[in-house]
Formats: structure tokens, sequence, C-alpha cells
């Protein structure tokens, strides 16, 4: 059976514990948890007369919008090539029910990708992501798992990397990239780049698969994490050129119109609009990175201090601790792996995360994800004072944050 | 594959003619071409900063709200029963994804469910409708098949039902939907009611299966129709009572999670307010209700005059003619399928109509689809005209419509 999604199962149950009053520190969920830009709230209260269900693909003017949006990136993008939909969640699925094959996940990795091929009956194969960083498969041991799965008359088929990723919180650098493609390109893989953090990346090392292999590569995204819209339910998915994608697009279009039927029209207007990239989004969406890296970096040298091993957050709001240390003073409470960790967390001291096995890691790992997120304000105008601060580190309701955190892993630590 | 739905396919191909010109009848898609009443429009407007992703189901109110929808209509329904979704059709698939066993389709019956239902790798067992209505399966025939199914080793599990009928306009009289429920319980089925017109029918005479069968029915619903807001995709479905329903609700917050994660937040706010149906609500679904009644009646009534045999229309802008009467003289320009003469229709006459097997039906037959909710007019100002008229089929571009039909209807009469 198909289960609760858990980043969005533990989002429901901090905020059922929060609404009861219980003080808890929400490090669960990727949600941007920043307000809507007023001009994005313009934006859809004069889109309110648009109910015709329109095209599945979403109309030309949000396809040519999301196609400058790439092509300014350094990906010539034809509007034939995009596909909006109500999140790029429900792209990442069509996708998975319409490309054949196998699908190949790095483990860790996001929570929903197994889900979906699961939900359509696609084997998965899943390879560990090299130790330098996550969202793609280490490169030796996936060549090692792709030639052992054909010849056991395996049909691998699809790859699925993001970049940056959730949950490492790591961009792969171009090389790792490169060696990856190449691997994909000489197995024939179609491969999926799940690239919903990209402009919130704090490293200027960065190359799309679809630089490498731009036959074979589709890129999903949404504005969800940039613009903080996840309500909203805006996503889109970036095809081949169009002599390598027609088949694709067709089979898209039809999963798409079977199941969601298009993007709600007034949000369309938002993504074109947004899309377009005026000045006001452009500053919105920077502001919002250097608050997301200054709020990841903080939460990291709390773990690093408290004694986990981290890997340097670069842009997406996500860490990924692992507190082997702590394996022997954990033992004593009877928490040998991640969920008991996890679990221990949340109810010793609060502190909502979740564990790595969730992601497809060891589930005897002591690793986890954390979301640093949710963490900069409970109303709008704290949100917004974040936002603009210099510091925000410094705000009362951020340090207190950060000081909740570290005493629960230094009570973690102690014996 | 999963063809793009045929009932969305041709809409983009009559949009497209249009735009490129041509004077099109767009009778082949079901959209409900009425303006947004100004206060849906203004709740939107006054939801813009809602971008939280909240949980999956919808929020406490907007489920609060859609249980009284039903509690109003008979049903009692606790929240916990409610899931809200982008488009019931998001649900529909959630539920046939959820639910085991061989699906049960009238035939003909809206075009998405034997997708859908492929799209989950079920089989589909599809069963005549009984002459005198649409949208259930002859309960003869029916029996007959599911004896002949389970003799044979298979497993039906699932009955979808529609009730009011898309396609054939017709509602399904309460001693036949007793009868359907009869052996739908005899043989275990759950029964799915697609229940999306249920407020636009125009007979008192209306059981849903719900009422038969409390513990085994779901239904779904939706604003697209009543309310016009197809664009806006709000789509809810009532699970059965929790103590029969508490593992398929977890099953469908499951797909749910994976697939689309929630409502968008906005459009949740525009539910919640519908939902609890104020006056205005009331007041502009039963202006909607006379002007679809008065326009697929006239439109029914010149089927009947060229000779076309035609279920008379209860409720959904929906009629479903016979033009079998018509094989000699069609047999004589090379037609002898539903499909090539939906083909010529549109091609020599500019009528677009879509051919009965798009629904399922023998495409022998020349039995067509025909939507008559996009005749109302092409600017807003026609359709709120057409909206408050008390006699729509008068205005001047709704009888030039018909007149174009006629003369359609008249040409392919003549030898």
């Amino acid at each position: 059976m198909t289960r609760h999604s858990a980043t969005l199962a533990i989002n429901e149950r901090l905020q059922a514990r929060r609404a009861a009053g219980e003080k808890v520190l929400h490090l669960g969920f990727g949600e941007a948890g920043l307000p809507v830009l007023p001009q994005v709230g313009e934006v859809l209260a004069n889109a309110v007369q648009r109910n015709g269900y329109g095209p599945v693909a979403g109309s030309e003017r949000v396809r040519t919008a999301a196609a400058g949006y790439f092509t300014r990136r350094g990906l010539d993008t034809d509007p034939e090539q995009m596909l909006l939909a109500p999140g790029s969640k429900a792209l990442l699925f069509g996708l998975l029910a319409a490309l054949p094959g196998d699908v190949v996940l790095p483990r860790p990795s996001w929570v929903s990708y197994a889900a979906q091929a699961a939900l359509v009956g696609k084997n998965v194969i899943g390879v560990p992501v090299p130790p330098e960083a996550g969202g793609v498969p280490d490169p030796e041991q996936l060549e090692a798992r792709l030639s052992d799965a054909v010849a056991r008359g395996g049909r691998p088929g699809v790859l699925v990397v993001t970049l940056p990723d959730n949950p490492t919180g790591t961009v792969a650098a171009p090389e790792l990239v490169a060696r990856v493609c190449e691997i994909a390109e000489r197995y024939g893989l179609t491969v999926i780049s799940d690239e919903i953090y990209r402009d919130l990346r704090t490293t200027e090392e960065f190359r799309s698969p679809a630089e490498f292999l731009p036959g074979q590569v589709v890129i999903t995204g949404g504005l969800s994490k940039n613009m903080a819209l996840g309500g909203y339910r805006i996503g889109f998915a970036r095809l081949p050129e169009r002599e390598h994608s027609s088949r694709l697009r067709e089979e898209l279009i039809g999963v798409a119109s079977e199941v969601w039927s298009s993007l709600a029209a007034p949000m369309q207007e938002v993504a074109a609009w947004v899309l377009d990239e005026p000045e006001e989004v452009t500053a919105h969406i920077a502001a919002s990175r250097r608050l997301h890296s200054a709020v990841s970096s903080a939460v990291h040298e709390v773990f690093v201090q408290a004694g986990a091993v981290c890997r340097a957050p670069q842009g997406p709001f996500y860490l990924y601790p692992d507190l082997e240390a702590f394996r022997p003073t954990l033992a004593d409470r009877a928490i040998g792996t991640g969920h008991e960790l996890a679990e221990y967390l949340l109810e010793e001291h609060g502190v909502g995360v979740l564990a790595g096995a969730e992601f497809g890691d060891d589930p005897a790992a002591l690793r986890m994800r954390v979301a640093t997120s949710l963490l900069y304000g409970d109303s709008e105008a704290q949100r917004w004072e974040a936002l603009r601060s210099s510091d925000p580190v410094s705000l009362p309701w951020i340090s207190a944050s950060l000081e909740h955190l570290r005493e629960a892993l230094d009570a973690l630590a102690k014996p």
C-alpha cells in the first residue's frame, strides 16, 4: 500500500502538537517558511476570472515564460518543451509512469521517488551517494549496479537525480554530474533531474545533467521552494528538445490529462509572472537564499559542535547529520536506529526530524534529515524581519531555536 | 500508453480552430461555460497569503464545509470522511489506485475511468447501460457479467457509477440505483458514485448509492460543473463512515501525498466558502441549472426533429443522440462509424462532438456525445446575459448556434 508521505505526515504531526500548545522545534518539513511576495498576491487576485480548463500542458503564455526561465540559465528552450502542473511532484509521478524500465535512485533521496515508482509498479535500484555530496549515485557503485542489473536481465530505464539535493542539502559538483551522465548515456537511461532547489544554491559551481545529455534529460522544478509557494502547488517540467521527446511529451500529457487535467488557471498566471523574473522576484529569491543559507549554516555548526558528522549546506535548507559518534550513549537509552533516534528527539526534546531510513538510507544508521526552513518565525512579521535582517541568526526567536537544539544534542551526548 | 484524454484533446483542437478564425460549433467539451461568481473571486483574492502546504486531505475548515454540504443532502457526514484535491479526477484516480480488484464500468461512461484503471494496471469489465438512462450498468447484464467474471476466477472489486450521467445527460431512477446497489452488495463491490453533476439535475427523483449502501460507497464531486470553476481544479471525495473506511482513507491519503500533496491552499478557501452554500451560491447554481436545462432541451429538440433517437436531458449539459436512422445516407459519404461521423461533422460542418467510442461504446454505433454548455456566448457579457435571461434560447448567439446545428443535421439527412 502507499503510505502517507513521511515528510507531509511529520508536518501534520508537528503542527498538531503545536496547536495543542507544545513547544516543538519543527525541523521535519521542507516548507520554505516565508511570506508571499505582495506582487504575487496581486497577480493571483487579478486572475480570479480564469475559470476555463485550458490546455493540459499549460497556456502558451506560461510555457513561454517557463521556457525563458531555462533559456536565461543557458539551456535554450522552446515553449513546446514545457509542461506546467499542480506541483512538480505530480510531474515526477507522471514521468515515472510514462518512462519505461526500472528506476535508479540515489540512496538517500527524497521520500516520494521510490513511493511513486512503487505506485506505478516499477522496480527501484538504489545506489548509495558518494561521500562528498548527495543527489547523485556514487559513479563506481552506479556502474557496478547497472552492469549487474543488466546481467540479470533487468531493464534499468530511468535515473533520478536531485540537484541541489534534498535530503543532504548539498550540490553535486560538475565533474561528478558529468561522470554520472556518461554512465547514464552508456546505459541508455533517461535522466530526471529534480532541480526544484536550483535557485537557492549558494555555490556557483553548478551544471545540470541537461547540459551534458541534452537529448535524454528531463528537468523538473517549481515555485514551492524559491518563492515559498508550496501551498500554491505550481510545478513544471522541461522535456528534451522536440526531436528527442515528442513521444514522451504525448505520454506525459496523456497521464496528466487523466490524473489532474491542468494546473489551476489562476495559478498559471502567477507562474507566468514569476517565471518572467521581474526584478522584485530576483530580489526576493536572493534575500530568501541569504536567509536559508545563514540559518542552515548556523544549525550545521550546532550539529558539528555537538560531535555530529555533517556535510556543509550549499543552499537547500537541509542538513543530513550522522550521529554515529553518539551510538554508545544512545545505546544506553535503547536507541539503535535512526527511527528510534528521531522518535526520542521528538518525545524527549520536542525536536522533530526525519530518520534517514525515510529517504531509503540504512535503517540502522543514526542519520537524519534536518530541515531548517521553519525556524524563521511564527508570525508573518517575524518572517519578514528574518528575510530583511543582515544577521537573522541573532534574532531572538531564531537564536532560541538554536539553543533548543543545542540543549537537546548536549543532553543526547551525555551518558 | 496513456492517450491525451479525448475530452480535453477535442477542446484544445476546437479552441485552436477558433483561434485561427474558423466558425466552429463547440459541442465537444463539458466545460460549464459560465463566468465566475464575483464573490468567489473575492474569496480567492483574500486568500493569496495562504502559501503553506497544510494537511493532505484539506484543512479542518474546508472538510467541515464539505461535510455540511452532504449532511444537508440527507447524508450525515463527519469532516473526517472528506478529502479535497485538485479536481475530482485526481481523487477518482487515487480511488482506483487504492481499491483492490477489477473495475466494473457502465458502457458508455466518462472517458477517464477506463484510462485511469489502465494506468494503475486494473482490468475493466464493461457493462452496457439500460435503455432508460445511463450512468449505471443494466442490472441483468451486470449480474450476468459479475457471475461470469467470478466463475472464471476474476476478482471484481469496484463499480463506478455516474449520477447524474456524463455522457448520456440522464439520471438513473432510484429503483434502478437500488437494484444495482443490491447486486453490488451481493458481490462485495465498493461503489464509486461520481456525483459531480448532482446540483444540476432537473429531476427531483434522485437517490445516491450512499443512501442504499452507506458502508461501501464513495461519492466524488467538485465545483467544476455546478459553479463553472473547472479551471480552479477543486474536487472532493466523501468516504463511508470511519468504521468502514479507515484503511481506504489511509491508502487514499497515501496516494494523494505522493502524487499531488494537497489542493492549493487558496483554492481550499474558495471551496470552504462555496460548500457552506451561502444564498448567493444557491441562487447562482439555480440560475445555471435553468440555463443548462433550457439550452440542452433546445438542442435535444433539434436532434429529435432531425430524426435522431435521443434520451431527454435531465440536468447535466449533455445529450447522447443515436444517428442510426441516418446510416443509409451516411454510407453514401463513406461514414460507417461514430468516429467517422464525428470527423465528418467537424470537417464539413464545423460541428465538434465526440464519438460514443471515446466513452467505451460500440465503435460501429452512430452515437455521439454532445455537450451544450459552451453555447452561452463568447464574451463574459453574453454569458451573464444568458444566465439572467428568462428565454436564453432566443438570444441571437444561442439561436444562431441552434440554426448551425439544424443545418448540419439537415444536410446529413439528405442523400
